[in-house]
């Protein structure tokens, strides 16, 4: 398999220019490296840099990738003179977009990922209301949630909710279906009002069985006829009750949390 | 105040083309109107964003701003039929990349955010690890935590945990100092062990005086005489261990990461 090292070259945190990692998932044949050097922004560290860019490519053979954000175009230019395949997303994109709106950028270090970005207090608040209403710790306070995330215990519905409050700012509840509602054969009464805000997960019987079987071995809980028992009553508890739902055993939690926001924010 | 719409428009998540958003920070005087549509994976839901981008066109009187990933051509050269101005991710980075490596990417969708990326599973548990591990929880597998954050109650600690969990698969621990350690006037002994992987956070007494407040008004807790107390004593007790630290007042928890992931992983 080929090898390239990928560096995430900042002034900032590198965050940006590392979320542009991902794409790299479409080239599966090639093992990336990748390194984030973040808050470079002296020329002293920019020298660093080209160093372990030179190291890099004397090791594989090949040169980096190299995916930067800098504001400051001295600093730009002199980490250019490395060899190295750059990514510029001022030149790509901050730059263009300035023409295009006809007004010159801020070139300060980490303006993307401060404090005092647009969102950022939402998110926080986000965080709180979600770790506070996980695994239905608490009604209280169902009302403010945007979104309350229902299921069969260890179907994804914790990681699934701290990622709608840390990325989006929603507020997500979430609460488990448990045997008493299975036996009882109703949603928990403190839904009903609800309703409208609701989204269930599902999960393959055998996905649920392995991973609750991590938990408890040998269980009754992880059995693999209660799994499917477990899952088979809450979807029908979900159909009866007209809730939509996704099924998480080949699902990531970001695209969960896109079909859910979806779902809710613009429902059909 | 310049009014522009930005649509990030994907046939999978639009995770990624959404993360270029934070970008927009860097041009204050213009606010922005994200809208994302993901899953447009067929010629009618294109044709439904043509509509969508001509109405905010009408609406603004400028055209607005296409951030694209969409890996069939047909879709993508129908959706650049628009007028608006186009950032189209495939364009930029994936097919001159794909030259630069000689390899031909995955054009299906949803490539960059599906569970069979690279690092998944680990982020899933470092989640679990630290939603387990917050708050001093259990001290059963600190062994296990890559990073232990300590400070104050309220000082930044559970989110900073939780975004390096989610974002880098970083199993991240949190304990709290509290009265007890601050009377006694050392470190609680069960971190005695890990001093190489405790990092502390700090926060200024006016603000964490602001923060209590909110949750516990007029108490002993939240007074700015005890904040104060609490902030010289931990402070004082994370310099005497020689532990390092940052102040969480003005940083954000993707800075902060940023921060204690190059202290742990690449000390000085």
């Amino acid at each position: 398999m080929q090898e390239r090292t990928v560096f995430f070259i900042s002034d900032g945190t590198g965050i940006t220019a590392g979320s542009l990692g991902k794409l790299l998932e479409h080239f599966p044949n090639t093992h990336f490296k990748q390194v984030r050097m973040p808050f470079t922004d002296t020329l002293d560290k920019i020298q660093h840099a080209q160093e372990v860019i030179l190291q890099a490519t004397e090791q594989s053979g090949s040169r980096p990738v190299v995916v930067m954000t800098l504001g400051n175009i001295e600093l730009r230019n002199a980490l250019k003179e490395s060899n190295a395949y750059f990514i510029d997303l001022f030149n790509t994109f901050i730059d263009p977009l300035s023409i295009e709106l006809d007004q010159k950028p801020l070139r300060g270090a980490g303006i993307a990922h401060s404090v005092m970005g647009s969102s950022y207090n939402d998110r926080m608040e986000a965080i709180n209301f979600t770790l506070n209403h996980d695994d239905g710790m608490t009604h209280a306070g169902l009302e403010q949630a945007e979104v309350i995330l229902i299921g069969v215990s260890r179907c994804g519905k914790t990681p699934t909710s701290v990622y709608l409050a840390m990325q989006y700012g929603v507020k997500a509840a979430n609460y488990p279906l448990i045997p008493e509602d299975f036996e009882r054969g109703t949603l928990p009464s403190v839904l009903h009002k609800h309703l409208n805000k609701i989204f269930g997960l599902t999960i393959k019987a055998e996905r649920l069985h392995s991973v609750r079987t991590e938990r408890r071995a040998d269980s009754f809980y992880a059995s693999l006829e209660n799994c499917r028992n477990e899952i088979t009553t809450a979807e029908r508890l979900m159909r009866e009750a007209g809730i939509p739902w996704a099924d998480s055993t080949s699902r990531s939690i970001e695209e969960l949390s896109t079909i859910i926001l979806e779902k809710i924010r613009h429902p059909a």
